[in-house]
């Protein structure tokens, strides 16, 4: 199920993309106008604590409505909607992965680390699909992209076992790490130069476990103004989703609607010579295979 | 005025000390029981945006039940009470400084850094003062303490000038870093040692900024065992307060409720030769001239 947060006549909804059509089911309208599952959460990341059953839930209110007198009451046209961030209110930072491809580590000009490297984004910087994030060019003058493979947690956990793992994960989403590469090095720790307004885009969709049996076989291409700058795929992942729940949930209790970013692969501006920083006016594409396509804009 | 958070019968609850005296106004029973100023916060995260005004409104409910009938039963002996810390939701990571007193950058075998060394530990880091908290020996062997300054931010600011970073200053708190030496740096960026569970206890006291007019001239001491360890001051600090706020103000957003750790003096325990780390049974005291002295029980 490809499951998408969106504003509406004012009001913040969700629900799972209507097949081959540009829109998307309001759940929440077929709830309140049908009168069932009357404890159907209101936000996605409420539900998300209840994993499959709350997917289930979805599919029966999508299933009512296709099934009522007028079915299109309940679609909303991608035109008629603005997009938000699949998870916009995680009480919690951003936990996010450094160095996780070898192709990535060595454009660095830095070893695959032997340990995790772990820091974090404030939720400040979530932003949505299509929405336009400044360049930031006040305080850095070399603001590079990240395409990244977006896990979502499920299930509160901690020291989780490997091969547990994916019973704590929900779904997938795509993020762009948005980086201040002079910050980044010169704070030595990454969180200033990683925590810029609106540095991490993520959706369009959060796309459950489900309709994702490989998560280490996705190709992941990022493109600058329709220039190919990433072309990789998530199997070429050093530690890979599962070990990443167990080794981060060794450490800290992992919660429903953290967000674990993977790492990026090879291809950012810094590791081209010379380097091909973002500036306004740029349009950032992060492809995810099964997911989709995050699309910013810089100004 | 010296805030603190605390439990009685079972509800959150917070007031000032009541003073000389070993208990503390319940200032929301006063509220409610006098039936005046309607619309004071249930919370005391949600007054500090409020800044002095709120500060005000607890004043006149403590005036208000002194000149009671029956003051004393507004008032919680702290032998009655069990103690939060007090800022304990906060939404957001905990912003942390590293190495910001020369004495303890050397110690560390470190430069003092030229540019601000800016970490996260997460919320569920805080632990309240007289807690037990766990050393953690399953994940660690060199779990450190670094007694702390802790900066409670009133009000939402970017790009806050340094003139003007006091007016962002609601009060002061006294923070205990707890900190995996193996982890912080075997993982290269410190957020995974610095996050261990219970790591950042916090307290007693959240003092206004009223009571403390040079936050630059106070002494800290930290005690293991009653041994003292770290014998500072805030006035060797080699970024101050004004300064720490407007610099992270010029990369994140500040808002009410954030906290800044401002970063520890030499004595900690990887200093000494050998080392002197945290083990079951010991119990650390931070004390700071003006705010009181935080303990914490190890485990």
């Amino acid at each position: 199920m490809k499951l998408l947060s969106f504003r509406f006549e004012e009001e913040e909804r969700f629900g799972p993309k209507v097949k081959k059509e540009e829109a998307v089911w309001d759940v929440l309208a077929v709830q309140q106008e049908l009168q069932i599952l009357p404890s159907f959460p209101s936000r996605l990341i409420e539900g998300i604590p209840q994993g499959m059953e709350f997917v289930e839930q979805i599919r029966k209110l999508t299933e009512a409505a296709a099934k009522s007198d007028n079915p299109e009451q309940f679609k909303r046209s991608f035109s008629n909607i603005e997009w938000l961030a699949p998870i916009s209110r995680t009480p919690k930072n951003i936990i996010c992965i450094g160095k996780n491809y070898a192709d990535h580590a060595k454009e660095m000009g830095a070893e695959a680390p032997v340990d995790l490297v772990v820091f974090t984004k404030t939720p400040q910087t979530i932003a949505a699909d299509e929405q336009t994030v400044s360049v930031h060019s006040d305080v850095t003058d070399s603001y590079d992209y990240e395409g990244e493979l977006a896990v979502v947690i499920g299930k509160k956990g901690k020291s989780i076992p490997k091969q547990m793992a994916y019973d704590y994960v929900f779904g997938y989403t795509i993020a762009n790490d948005l980086t201040a590469r002079d910050l980044q090095s010169k704070h030595q720790q990454y969180f200033l130069g990683k925590s810029l307004e609106g540095s991490c885009p993520m959706g369009p969709y959060l796309v459950t476990k489900d309709e994702i049996p490989e998560a280490q076989d996705l190709s992941i291409v990022t493109k600058v103004n329709d220039e190919v700058r990433q072309n990789g795929n998530t199997g070429n992942m050093i530690r890979r989703v599962d070990d990443l729940v167990a080794e981060v949930s060794k450490y800290i209790t992992l919660e429903p609607g953290d967000v674990i970013l993977t790492g990026t692969p090879a291809g950012v501006g810094k590791g081209f010579n010379p380097p091909k920083f973002l500036k306004a006016g740029d349009t950032v594409k992060v492809s995810i295979e099964s997911i989709g396509t995050l699309v910013t804009h810089l100004s």
